[in-house]
């Protein structure tokens, strides 16, 4: 048998803490043998969540952390101070070793401040950015960074570039992925400083297949299979990617109950349309990793349910499985 | 009678010119009795595309201009050279007080150029920025700037604020307009060095009534009718909002048509789901001003129909009756 997966799971973070977080590491548990998890959080709660739940015992640890980071907290006071916490304790098992990957729905914040201060970069990498995988008409494309450092610079850039094809490539299995740069034209002229100064370094980078601009209204028809951008900008983009899909929902909701007789119209459509919009469910690639940390920090949606939960964790088997930080040391090691 | 409104239109620019853009002036002169339309472009192709329109003669006058500015050549280059081209000529009619208004659904580089070299801008308005008039689930929004400046600096982005206020006020009728600054979380302390610079700055600015940050989640909900930002990121967020509406349009309509029991229901369900989408038409409020200019120019979108540039022409007399352009100098002379 293969060396066990040793997941870390905070069992404390997000809207569903405990139960769903719970319950979606024993359905990994139970749906991959290759996986070991540990449920850091207060061990009372975490095993009254446990109970009634059927799995390998020797699959699943609980890790007692008495403390919780609230989503409102400053993060870097946070893990500071709060070093008892399911986020602390859980980014320390990946420290030492005890743990390949760790996965959050609580603070946002706190998880990049943690993975970045505790887990630790990989050598070479300057910066570890947040890269969810999206999706598009033409299958998951992957969007970094989206929120983890703001005002980065070219060279940033670069590596985001290089580490997001390394993912894509390796996790989702998509062969030489293309990369575009997020930009507000297509033309090569076009762009603020900061993406000016960057298209050529990638035009130039061997080591990714580079296909130049990307302008934000093409992301959700597929263009690239990674867009690079700064966070602050890849965060607007991804929020307004899922504003957007909320309120198109909610008009299409409302429209179809409108009436009597759009009501029976929706009846006889919905079976077809669930299947449409089932592709551009967010939750079914699971979290969004932080790349180029000593492990894999995952945060998935604050509102992750079980199955959200699920798929992150099985994205960190796959992860760790084809040894993507070692690629990544492998690759930046070269610059 | 009050005076005339005398708008020039761009009759040669756009994916449908000449005949849609002429037919939406004529549309409009038609509907507004206090309105005259100039008709820049060549004038063979302009004269064919009025002929069996109906219109009182004295208000539209046809201007005859034979370059036109491509929708892909360098913009600076093509304003300094094509002399007799639609959006230069157009533009010096605004520039020699004989329009108070210029439309293009031409190149986008090429009219925000124009505007800022030729038109000019108001005493006191350090850059015009691009101002697009956006649906939410609460009505129309202004998010400004989308695309005229690139890395503006903290003291642009109040006046963006200031000008934005005075545009929802006076051309939108929304009484003491709520501000919102674009960023990537709800808190003061989150936002990249531009963001944590201007946020005090608006917040302490009298003019206008500040509610703090907001996300691009919470744009299409609604959460402020002024939505002010940093071109770049503002034409990210733009383009996002058309990108997914678009994706999503298509997600549905695949579903609907996918099998016979869905095409059933799609044809009970139409009416009403077409009434819901409806409002979130993006035509529906005419082009996107370029504001603190000495006159004002609209850019509308290249795919432009007749409707949506009557809509815009019609933007234009409100705009010059409102007199926001002494508007905005007042307000701004005062910094």
């Amino acid at each position: 048998m293969a060396e066990l997966v040793r997941v870390a799971v905070d069992a404390m973070g997000g809207d569903n803490a405990p139960a769903e977080i719970v319950k979606g590491a024993i359905d990994a548990v139970n749906e991959c043998k290759n996986l070991k998890v540990f449920l850091v959080g207060r061990e009372d709660d975490v095993n009254r969540a446990l109970s009634g739940l059927t799995y390998e015992k020797e699959r699943v640890q609980v890790v007692n952390a008495t403390e919780v980071i609230e989503m409102a907290e400053p993060p870097v006071m946070a893990i500071r101070t709060k070093k008892d916490s399911s986020i602390v304790k859980g980014m320390y098992l990946v420290n030492h070793g005890e743990c390949d990957a760790f996965i959050s729905a609580g603070s946002t914040g706190a998880t990049l401040v943690g993975g970045q201060v505790i887990v630790g970069r990989v050598k070479g990498v300057d910066r570890a950015p947040l890269a969810p995988v999206i999706p598009t008409r033409k299958g998951p494309a992957l969007l970094i960074d989206c929120g983890a450092n703001v005002d980065a610079k070219a060279h940033h850039l670069v590596q985001f570039a290089k580490m997001g094809s390394i993912y894509m490539e390796n996790v989702m299995k998509i062969k030489n992925p293309t990369v575009g740069i997020l930009n507000i034209g297509a033309e090569e002229e076009k762009g603020n400083a900061l993406v000016k100064e960057t298209f050529p370094l990638l035009k130039n980078c061997p080591d990714i297949n580079f296909i130049g601009s990307v302008e934000a209204r093409d992301i959700p028809a597929g263009t690239a299979d990674v867009i690079v951008c700064e966070a602050f900008a890849g965060n607007i983009a991804l929020k307004m990617y899922e504003g957007t899909a909320k309120t198109m929902m909610g008009v299409l909701k409302e429209g179809l109950t409108s009436t009597f007789k759009s009501k029976i119209g929706a009846l006889l459509a919905l079976p077809s349309l669930k299947k449409s919009l089932k592709a551009y469910d967010l939750k079914q690639y699971g979290g969004a990793p932080l790349l180029g940390l000593k492990g894999l920090v995952v945060k998935t949606h604050g509102s992750a349910e079980a199955v959200e939960v699920k798929n992150s964790i099985l994205q960190c088997v796959t992860f760790t499985e084809q040894n993507i930080s070692e690629k990544i040391r492998e690759n930046l090691a070269s610059d």
